[in-house]
């Protein structure tokens, strides 16, 4: 982990965009946030601006960094840098990686943020060697692999899309077109379809399932399965040691976390294999405030992780 | 692909047991097949015999050879060379790589069979950086991985255990004791299980159902469906641009590889994200006479793939 040059990681989100400075141990030695600006200039301006402090913050100037890293939602080509569809930042199309190389002055590695983030959670983890997937439950769900301490990234980027592995065909339409993907179950999208339809909020919805609502039973037990679903096939596809669960779904109500754990522990009770496998034991939650993506981001920037 | 020693490589199975020698540009020169005995004593005395058979067809010694490699069902501890629970072969446990290594002089590297196939598919399809899924669906159903030509395997080298995803709740009770595992729609052992009771044999059944008859379309749609799945979801977890198709249940209905490309059609016409996979075209058959798994077992034993 020592003797490399510090490297700069930004995380590019649709509220705020994170930028860290890791030294030469890989500690964090500058944060700093600002408000994303929407569209292609919007999110150039703001990664060059937190960029920049962070440098400020730090005392270096780009050429002691060891390269740069981004995280950012949407389709990227890690090898190109350019970054598509990126809906809720507003960026259609956009040549990311190079346009921040000139502007910098330095090497850019640009990545999908959900890939930054399992770099960042093998980090925090301490586990350089990883079997570990993220599983992020936001609007939609998507995963990020590391086997053997490499990204598992797949033909055009594709590997960790299990969000859209039908499971439930009585579970409803997914936006994806097919019936009953996970992502029905327990993405947020759907899952803010389904509460606008009822008197609750995702983050109270555990307490009124708690209080005996059987609405709320069901929706918080629709969900749970989904994110158990979720755990147990990237188990079973990746032989994940380590399942680190993230995104707003788990950060509005980690409830669900310990929910999600019990179903585990119960499809156990019926399954030899399942129990053999201890799956609620692989669920991992690391504290929502530390800055895993800008982390990941500034370690594949820095050559360090995820070139695989 | 030149320039490396001769490598022997035995595929050990239930019935036979088959030995190749590749040259030094990975050309079988030597072959040969034997019933296999079963037991411990029976397994190693087999591919002893014809080990020996296929380097003496080969006219080479085994210090002529850059390695051994060795694809047999059950548990593997690839870094050992121990064997677990094959039960097919009567072996409970066996350390089958260390008495290989003693009896014939050589280093011998064990692997689970159906990762030796995965090796041998990516070897046929002359693609050494593979995106490539072997799904066997034999009794059981495993599946192995190549992400970038190097094998996934996991924590205790559980990847690939796709059969027990539950995707169908309605399907029935799964030999592992969950519901409605991919696995009870297409794993041979349920199938015969389920045609016990009717007047089909699976050899027969696509002509029944093509017949017209109501419980044979029924029984291979389901396993089509099966199918269908176990290839959505490894290319939605790995990425695999090829997705090749084998064991007992496809050497045995062959005409399901047809169906279940049929059913992946129909999905992608409800989803415009399926019809950007083309799932339909990363299906692939080898042919079922070629020795997969004994070239991709003397690959690996040459330490040229698999050792990741």
């Amino acid at each position: 982990m020592s003797n490399r040059a510090p490297s700069l990681g930004i995380d590019i989100g649709a509220t705020k965009t994170q930028g860290i400075v890791l030294d030469a141990h890989a500690r964090v030695i500058a944060d700093r946030v600002r408000p994303t600006e929407p569209g292609p200039d919007g999110v150039v301006a703001t990664a060059l601006a937190v960029g920049r402090e962070c440098l400020s913050l730090a005392g270096l100037d780009v050429t002691d960094l060891g390269g740069v890293g981004i995280g950012i939602p949407g389709r990227v080509d890690h090898r190109t840098g350019a970054v598509s569809t990126a809906v809720n930042l507003g960026v259609d199309h956009l040549a990311l990686g190079s346009v921040l190389a000139e502007e910098l002055g330095a090497v850019v590695h640009v990545d999908n943020d959900v890939k930054a983030t399992a770099l960042g959670a093998a980090d925090y983890l301490r586990t350089r060697d990883a079997d570990l997937t993220y599983l992020n439950f936001g609007t939609g769900i998507a995963s990020a692999t590391l086997v053997g301490g490499r990204l598992i990234r797949g033909e055009g980027n594709l590997a960790g899309e299990v969000g859209h592995v039908p499971v439930d065909p009585s579970a409803g339409r997914c936006g994806c077109g097919q019936f009953g993907c996970i992502e029905v179950l327990a993405g947020g999208g759907r899952i803010a379809d389904r509460l606008a339809a009822t008197p609750f909020s995702l983050p109270g919805l555990l307490n009124s399932a708690e209080a005996g609502d059987q609405t709320a039973v069901t929706e918080a037990l629709r969900i749970a399965n989904g994110i158990a679903t979720a755990v147990q096939l990237v188990v079973l596809a990746y032989g994940s040691d380590r399942v680190v669960l993230g995104g707003g779904v788990i950060r509005t109500a980690p409830g669900l976390v310990d929910l999600s754990r019990h179903l585990l522990a119960q499809r156990a009770e019926q399954s030899s294999f399942l129990a053999s496998l201890d799956l609620p034991a692989r669920v991992v939650v690391l504290p929502a405030t530390y800055p895993l993506a800008a982390i990941g981001a500034a370690l594949s920037g820095a050559g360090q992780r995820g070139q695989g």
